[in-house]
């Protein structure tokens, strides 16, 4: 149907980045560029013009004119899409593409991992974590409510739950550890530094301690142990409850997610397989482009 | 030392509201007031103006002229008083008192209930949590740190752990139960209007959710019994580390402690005493006064 195209642009918008991707339409690579957040949560307009800006800078890295533009069929997974009148927002955007087909980050990276098949599912567990996944083409979602209430095994979670047991520990309540040390360590072993602190604290900033449990786990600290051991027990859940719906292939993914695969609980390492393809290329076959075979990719 | 006084005010001067008392200089029961939140963290002027008026109240419905005011000496608990500069700045304060002494909201419930002792402590279980305790008269503070780091046990953190529960359950990460429906029954079954309620709701929000962890448990409810389980067994470790620092007789406080009172390990029910006195009557000992014993007071 789109095969009218010359071009495939698969951009990935994040909550904190976004990239973008062109391809010829027999799946060549012509060019990249990247730049910053387009989750439509914090603002469709700036959601626009981030793509907008990506989008060009991508035809000018494959050395075309602007005008190629109109020539391009364009692919965008949106962070924050969940939100339905958000997404009918950014589509009555006035786009410089031939044609544009959006949906959530999500969507693009299961596309990706998966190669476009309508049966598959991902695991993305970075600063937050969310589950999803395709079940003869329609999607299912398991998790992925935020912070405060969700995000199970994220990061942010880990790192929360390690400040919390950290300033119990500091009081009697729960075991002191070498983790527990570093981290009052670093408020200068004030609980009231620690309490300050978190009143201007976001996602990310209690995701940077996820590293430090990381670390204290890989040498036996007791704790930290227990922290991560939970962690894998909640990602498990969120797998099995993918598996629950049908989904029997998942993909991880996320800047936490190499981390705790070692904490999976046994009976979910079944149904993990690699991914083929990233998020840009999951958005380069929503457009209706090609890729070539994963293996030329690497 | 204080005999000099006539009058002995005691206050309990809370973060959701105050209350006060005037007692003779031998213990007779003269007028009760009752007021809003002394909060110093809410402002130090505010809580003097909330500290003031319960105790012109507390005289007027004493019979007594304001002049009396002169002639009592007050005892005045605050929440928030852990912070130094709050303390500082409050005593700042032209009181109308012949005399003033200040302390935090917990050392004066532990006076209380301790009818003065130098040794004993208490577990506050309401909306937040907090235990504290004296050995030989010096202080000692276990948790506390508020709602986002540490409140282990407390209402608040129950009807949190409560909604994220039953935000996975109904994505199949976690088992769904009556409890879960219910609470979901709530949000109308939409778990994108939960995500926009937490937006705006405070601890004393999550906080109303745990009456309903504490009706499922009461019938069974296996994912409530798992919740308040949990809690019993924070709060016991709230209490080991008081009876670790030398505190051996404990006193349940707050509006959820008798809640928690059933879910508490078999080892630490050795530690429970009841409590002797309240807030205020622990405050007019601070004040120097005296007190009815216990037995005359119900």
């Amino acid at each position: 149907m789109t095969d009218a195209f010359d071009y495939y642009l698969g951009i990935d918008g994040g909550g904190t980045g976004s990239r973008g991707r062109l391809r010829s339409k027999d799946g060549t690579l012509l060019g990249e560029a990247a730049g910053g957040p387009a989750n439509t949560r914090l603002g469709v307009v700036q959601s626009q013009m981030q793509v907008d800006r990506i989008a060009r800078e991508a035809i000018k890295a494959a050395g075309l004119p602007e005008a190629a533009l109109k020539k391009t069929s364009a692919g965008i997974g949106l962070a924050g899409l969940h939100i339905l009148a958000d997404k009918e927002a950014f589509l009555e955007w006035e786009h410089p593409f031939g044609a544009i087909q959006i949906s959530s980050d999500a969507h693009v990276a299961c596309l990706g991992a998966h190669q476009g098949a309508r049966d598959g599912g991902i695991m993305i567990i970075g600063t937050g974590s969310c589950g999803y996944g395709l079940v003869s083409g329609h999607s299912v979602n398991v998790g992925g409510w935020g912070f405060t209430l969700s995000d199970l095994a994220s990061a942010a979670q880990v790192g929360l739950s390690a400040l919390r047991y950290a300033i119990a520990a500091l009081d009697g309540i729960y075991e002191v550890s070498p983790m527990t040390d570093q981290i009052m360590f670093r408020f200068s072993d004030s609980q009231e530094e620690m309490v300050l602190w978190t009143a201007s604290a976001t996602p990310a900033h209690y995701g940077e301690f996820a590293k430090l449990v990381v670390e204290y786990a890989d040498r036996d600290d007791p704790v930290a142990v227990k922290l991560m051991s939970q962690c894998g027990s909640e990602a498990s859940a969120i797998m099995r409850a993918l598996a629950w719906r049908g989904i029997n292939d998942i993909t991880l993914m996320g800047s936490f997610a190499e981390k705790i695969e070692p904490w999976l609980e046994a009976d979910v390492n079944a149904l993990l397989v690699d991914g083929k393809h990233d998020a840009q290329d999951g958005a380069i076959l929503l457009a209706g482009g090609r890729l070539p075979p994963p293996t030329m990719e690497h």
